[in-house]
């Protein structure tokens, strides 16, 4: 019998017991023993629910349990989590959790204290929800050298940016359909501002590089700009936009890392992705390109992935399962050094400007949107965004948007 | 030291050397020890060759070293490569694998000798060249019950198939372009007739299934009776035409296997998958829908995964990683209860016909493709195989071709 407990019976945590009792038997034979969960920490209580026999109020009760031997924490947000989970570390029983501001900030030191113990600390659905990236990345990627993960990691996002795209909805409305639709919060910053995917490309960025990437040292800018004249800009072009988080490797061990809207064109394998819907793009230098795909979000697909990493735990009890992923900082590369083509709008006429623009940008494309008068947009060919922004400086007048060009 | 040797220096075999050789420091590092190949094995000597002091001709050199704890075997078909992996196996080396052939076949008994011995059979490259599929399914959709695995299996079938599509050309030329290109072997019978793709599907439905499912009883069907005039229908339909390999559970654990081209709406997450690339589909009853992309063959790909499987094996010296493929077989469900729609096409005139076909199918679609005189296609409500069997047998002078309809 593998005794676990889970911390917190909101969405993900009601969706472990659900997928517990579906899915038992299969998950007892690919364990080799019996899984129980015994207890269930809520400040609430369940009258009438299957769980309200398992319901406990007191941590305690929990971490004193010696039969206890991994412990799932899907409270979310960083205390008491963090307190909790270092506890059941030091006490020697696992953790899994999906909660991925604790393990963007804390996972060095809690997968260290794992490490220590012999015991382990899993987080695959603190990234891209259901879809496996984590183990995938630790435990399949291993001949390669990551030299770039790309991925649409908030799903609320992508789901309003699909909605502007196809249906030419402007960003409020889309904004108010998906909170009616339970897909955005009632405060939707975390998602808009693109503060949940830089949560998630920090994770990955830390996984690829063994070393600690924190999230506040990542360039954030999030869709609240994007308007109905970008997507008829995107359109003309033949792209789409999307909100990328990106990390890609620079010589070595660097990483220039970012969380923006980009124009990605059909060619790209993220162009695709719709909805409400995760993915994730990896470039190795010897395996090429692969994708992975899925739910990012959703009370079961989250909680298959908690509870695949509950079957991890328990077959390796008093086993680590080695993470590359030190303490010590990883320095960024300098958004300035970035090279890639940015979509840039201009407010005026585009044969008056053509020739200062052309001085400034070099060999610039010009891009004509239907129904917008007094503005036209360019793309500027490959240059380092430093070059850009001393460049672009130079318009800032007659700038409307700039938007990054992926690919 | 982690010793290992390599069965074979062909295209995948110097692939390993390559991969080895490039990242050798970050896979020690993610070892935890010095991977050394001591050997490899083959009947050529390769003189100016790196490897050229490795070369060895005799197994029994690899055999008796006990210096070696892993062995690689990439060299293809069932024998000698069974008998040597065999013989690795109760010697004690874990084996990392490429060979489908080998995997489809003996791949429960070499789990079961590998368990005994406490080392490891691992075979990531065998499905999917380079994308993790094997891993995932057996480490990380471990909280679900895996309700379908549909994939693009074949890199060479799908180049052709896309390029018939989007080019509007013929098969003999396709196959000629894909033999040029080196995509299509001169004797392509084993893509082509999906043989391939169903030794892979073979391989996927054991691991969910847990037992053995011979590629013998797997219904296949290959692409060489896709015309022309096929895609001009699919295009008429919305839909391209994609050789897929799939395996559906009908409650319990049976499973619906079978590989044949298939029609797919742009909605399906294969749609979209063109070129070499492979991708695999998988839908979990907790998780939801899944998808994995990437190159399913190559050197450098299929050698990446080979070696990660070095590395997970190296990690694991002397623990085995529990894989569920029991020897005893599984019984497939009929080809015949399997429900579906059929694409069909008649020679005829639809309006003289249509009140006979509408008595025989029901409410069916009639699709005209344009510049195709004197014959016309349907599409039939979803049905049981065994029924439009019975119902098209009435029709078998008329019928020019039928083509399954994926969702």
């Amino acid at each position: 019998m593998v005794n676990i407990a889970v911390l917190g019976y909101g969405t993900v945590g009601s969706g472990v017991v659900e997928v517990v009792n579906t899915n038992g038997a299969r998950i007892n034979q690919r364990i080799g023993d019996e899984l129980k969960i015994k207890y269930v920490l809520d400040l609430k209580d369940f009258p009438g629910d299957p769980v309200q026999d398992m319901i406990v109020h007191d941590f305690d009760t929990i971490l004193s349990d010696e039969d206890i031997k991994i412990v799932v924490e899907v409270m979310g947000g960083i205390e008491p989590a963090y307190t909790f989970v270092k506890k059941c570390l030091l006490a020697g029983k696992s953790v899994a959790t999906s909660n991925k501001a604790l393990v963007a900030k804390h996972g060095a030191e809690l997968l260290s204290i794992a490490k220590e113990n012999n015991i382990n600390f899993l987080f695959e659905a603190s990234v891209g929800g259901g879809i496996p990236i984590i183990r995938p990345l630790n435990s399949s990627l291993t001949a390669d050298e990551i030299e770039e993960i790309t991925g649409i990691l908030n799903g609320t996002t992508n789901y309003m940016l699909s909605k502007m795209f196809y249906e030419g909805a402007d960003y409020d409305t889309v904004l108010k359909e998906a909170q009616a639709n339970g897909y955005a919060e009632r405060n939707p910053e975390a998602d808009v501002e693109g503060y949940d995917a830089c949560r998630k490309i920090a994770i990955l960025s830390s996984l690829i590089s063994g070393q600690q990437v924190d999230f506040e040292d990542i360039y954030c800018e999030g869709i609240t700009e994007i308007t109905v004249e970008d997507m008829k800009y995107a359109k003309a072009m033949g792209t789409t936009i999307k909100l990328l988080a990106s990390s890609k490797r620079h010589g070595g061990n660097r990483l220039h890392a970012i969380v923006a809207p980009c124009m990605l064109y059909p060619e790209h394998p993220l162009y695709n992705v719709n909805g409400v819907f995760n993915s994730i793009f990896v470039h190795g230098n010897v395996l090429g390109d692969a994708m992975f795909y899925g739910s990012g979000a959703g009370k079961l697909p989250t909680a298959s992935a908690v509870v695949a990493d509950v079957v991890d735990a328990a077959k390796h009890l008093n086993r680590n399962i080695m993470t590359m992923w030190k303490q010590e900082k990883l320095k960024l590369e300098d958004k300035a050094d970035a090279k890639r083509r940015f979509f840039i709008r201009f407010k005026g006429n585009e044969d008056e400007m053509l020739p200062r623009l052309q001085d400034s940008f070099g060999d610039i494309e010009i891009i004509k949107a239907e129904g917008l008068l007094g503005e036209f947009g360019i793309v500027t060919p490959v240059m380092m965004e430093g070059d850009y922004v001393t460049r672009a400086n130079i318009y800032r007048e007659q700038i409307l948007h700039m938007i990054r060009v992926e690919g």
